[in-house]
């Protein structure tokens, strides 16, 4: 693997960008209006599966939506692991499958498996102990040999109440242990506690922000802070999807037809574009005979 | 397989209409907005990943799509099964495949395996012969013994430039092969090819349309023409998703941030909504010590 | 689904006889040899591909498996769930995956996930409180509305070294859940512990016997001790197959050729047969034009 | 990807001898017996699901089995991808996608899609024409850059009964087209035939036998020959598993238990083995807490 664009973003303190998508057609969206990379994200694969984001989809299911995002695109695909799949056991096959699929880094987070998705009010929010979840993280590293390869650790002592200190104590240890960044979530409704925590972090490696409950915090007010490497905007491709769906299929059906729909969607021709038709046609020409 | 509904129209003189969709959450969606059925595209599936409608996605590939809808909704899901992969033997196990997988009807199309899509300007549409596809419906009809499951075969003579008289002697020898129903697709962009079609057809099975080229053909125009049972929107959910995709996604980039785009779009609560999370808590109520 | 003929043997007290396999022509063999129905192991399924059975293959690695098992032959699968992937939310998900997939049966284990194999020497045998298991069974019935869908709860007390007593207690706890049949594992290399077992239980549900580990017990023997439904045979699939295959290939790197092994394996006609050739030619005769 | 060791056989004269297998075990106890490489065989993958030979299993099918075993052995696999999945639109896909799984090459024949297996007396063997197979091996090579993955090109003119010249005439045209390699494949049951074409073959690629019908010519007199690159056991594998399944199972029913057979076959601690258990062990070691 070549380096990695994310490293180098973190070399050059460059806030490095990345967007949710659950297919290759969104990550190409995602790829194509700028974002530096695509977040493989669980709680969008879920969604789009349709069941809750509570480690009920496999480890089949999200890696292979991983891989055919990663073929699709040129910039770096970031998988959600989630809680590794059970313990430092699995963590070792599952880190190995992802980096076979082309990912270019992962986040553990130090949930119990099976997992509650992080912003639902009365979630089972669980964690592993700190001496459990510092194994996941040297059994993944020393799996992969490829430094190109990141793991970043997700701690979600603030998303269980357990205070700054607890977030700290983990994401120390977690950095000692090899992460390559310290993915923090909330789900405070202003970005007080995270910019806290960012404010109070003194370890040697960047922290990463998903500021789905607080949107107020821009990239410019990120970008101010320092210590922060990546921000992931975590579902808002699910939630831009949905949102037209049910637009546009309630207008069919109160319309009984599609007659004015036609004209407020892209076109089918834009579909092409999407899908390389052009490309493809001039391989007919080159190769079919 | 209880009384399939889609037959139930057909006995009723009750268009049936079906939306396309390309995973769980978007048929779900289809379902919740009062369509009839969910039209499991080759289009839409080809396009969510990424690559042309052209007989490149696998069999597997599209049937784990089907399955997957198929278990997400209670309306019947529609399965669009191309050429059938191959011959008249392919057509056997496919259809056997997706009779398992919960479809409630197969389309099948009359066109070279590997296709290419209908509505391409320039497209390769090279039809089998009358004698061939009669061969491959009358396999699938005898492969399945379930009288609930129905096979629609479409006729892609008008596309492929072949004429009303051909298509008719195709839909013609396709019903006496055990077609439940005949598709008949055209790229005009006024209904009037598919309109003569109708007008001229007097077998007994109804007719698919599937107004894509030609929008302005309401419900309400097609229930006048009498013979049409079923009216498929075949590709508006993959390009209501790319519209709103490249809408969300342009502003957060231009925005840095996603302060502005967190207003226009649903909440993480109606995500959760959709992926049945309060019954989920309502289990772990019951079943979780 | 039609009468389970699981169900049908326990109430004409006939023991049924299982054969594990990992792909549909290993269960086809199985059904060929007289075996009244398949064990979808999870043992099997992991050395397959290579791995340890210590849930490490995914749900849907294994839901595949079962799937295309029980689409190629008559006799009923009984699918391992192993722990149910999970906590009592995780197995409703799972039960009706299987259900679906055309599973007769499913085995649900009282260890903790992720599990260890059981007969391995110094495997963490760690078990779920009673409590949380009657919750997962209780999850499990309440998802399938199917009466012809049995679930098989093996209790892994023996296994664990927890005695006799606490076996019986678990059983008994998981009849009353409303398991379908109890499964016994132990790892003693004679029967006796399994016996004792079965001459204590008094419940009104049948045992299940794995007897891998005393392979000496024979169907003659538990037909004698009454109680017993099915007699499963776990691994012997994979273990013939890994002989043949150490000797074949053995053979031929020693040889420097085929010519000795051509003579002593079947030949690529008897795969014919095993594939259902014969009748795809017929096919062929009826529907390729 | 590092030096392709079937190209060291090339440049060194030594001739490569790749075994048949269909899942990742098969592949390791073809590894661990010596041979050089894996043939990731369309008939063994069909075999083992149950099917024909004859493009019933899909691309994503046999793809998986390929990706699993290329992750499970050290040794190279060599993918057989028929006759590339449709035209060489499709095959430009189909190639991507195998190299991105780990194939160290692939063989493409020169049969009409959906192709019938070459050694049915009786098969549908039918060959595109020169030109447009020339045209997808020009799409293949044109498709991966990396000068390690190799095209071995099969031209099934012998299977087809069209004599030495045609044979000749097109493994021509597919080396200057830049194939890697020809394979070519009899049915005769002597190996006279394939001699023949060997010792006629002025082209500058090695050739690749499979002979499986004629099981008599040994590696020492294929060596004799020179030219000949790689020699592919085709079936061995799944002809072994079925003659010890039919074996084990039949004793076990005539037996009515395995107290015989348990004796005749591999223990599970040898099983153990072959899934690394004893690694697994050492790191539960060193990161389970």
């Amino acid at each position: 693997m070549s380096k990695n664009s994310i490293r180098a973003a973190f070399e050059a303190d460059r806030l490095f960008h990345a967007m949710a998508a659950h297919n290759p057609l969104s990550a190409r969206l995602a790829e194509e209006a700028g974002f530096n990379g695509i977040w493989a994200s669980g709680f969008e694969a879920s969604a789009a599966a349709g069941v809750p984001d509570a480690s009920i989809i496999s480890l089949d299911h999200h890696l292979q939506m991983t891989r055919a995002m990663a073929s699709a695109v040129a910039i770096p695909v970031i998988a959600d692991i989630d809680t590794g799949y059970g313990n430092a056991i699995n963590v070792m096959h599952v880190v190995r499958e992802y980096h076979r699929a082309g990912a270019a880094a992962v986040v553990m987070e130090d949930k119990h498996f099976p997992k509650d998705t992080s912003l639902l009010a009365g979630g089972r929010q669980e964690l592993v102990s700190i001496e459990q979840f510092v194994g996941k993280i040297q059994a993944a590293k020393a799996t992969v040999a490829d430094k190109e390869f990141l793991l970043l650790a997700r701690t979600e002592a603030l998303i269980a109440g357990q205070g700054q200190d607890e977030a700290l104590k983990r994401a120390s240890a977690y950095e000692k242990a090899g992460a390559d960044a310290i993915v923090v979530h909330s789900k405070s409704r202003t970005p007080d506690e995270v910019i806290k925590f960012v404010e109070a972090w003194n370890g040697g490696v960047p922290i990463v922000l998903i500021p789905t409950a607080y949107p107020d915090l821009t990239e410019a007010m990120i970008a101010k802070l320092k210590k922060v490497g990546i921000v992931i905007y975590g579902n808002h491709c699910v939630r831009a999807m949905v949102t037209a769906l049910q637009d546009v299929f309630g207008q069919i059906r109160a319309d009984g037809g599609i007659h004015n729909v036609d004209k407020k969607i892209v076109s089918v021709e834009r579909i092409f574009e999407l899908q390389n038709v052009a490309k493809m046609k001039e391989s007919e020409k080159k190769y079919l005979r």
